[in-house]
């Protein structure tokens, strides 16, 4: 169930309440949220953390680092596009973030 | 001098003599390589140890995580485009990726 296509409604309510995220189209639709940090060193950590975490729930993320920040891209392969899964490792990368 | 722009002819003699390499063209020409490995830990450990070594020579390319590859894309912000430090740390990076 968590793997299945959520709705429209569903992700425009998803992004209502999540600041920082969009949606992002590409071979299918993602979330995708850039974040900031102090330095390089901060960006390699958190998106170590993050793909810790991607490992725990096998299922991982496009992770884009630059120059202080890292762009994090979630889509459901399989699904074609945004799922359950989806927001609910949003909403975790959200927590390593702070 | 490593953070002037090289001529056409050196990148293209770089990319002669370097397999996997091609120049990508963005906001400014860029080294650009995709990496694959065996899991997706591998990976995210291969995207810490190019950190690192970015880190130690303050030039930091962009690092672009997947399911199991890593594109690192390496160009010199300041000079507009490719120079030696890209080269070398690319050759770096194919060190350490061995």
């Amino acid at each position: 169930m968590k793997r299945e296509k959520l709705s429209d409604e569903a992700v425009e309510a998803f992004l209502a309440a999540h600041a920082g995220w969009t949606k992002e189209a590409g071979a299918a639709l993602a979330l995708a949220r850039t974040y900031s940090f102090e330095d390089y060193a901060a960006g390699i950590a958190f998106a170590v953390r993050v793909g810790f975490a991607a490992e725990a729930r096998d299922h991982h993320p496009d992770l884009h680092i630059g120059w202080r920040r890292v762009r994090v891209v979630w889509s459901t392969h399989d699904a074609g596009g945004i799922t359950a899964l989806d927001t609910e490792m949003a909403e975790r990368t959200d927590q390593l973030a702070r």
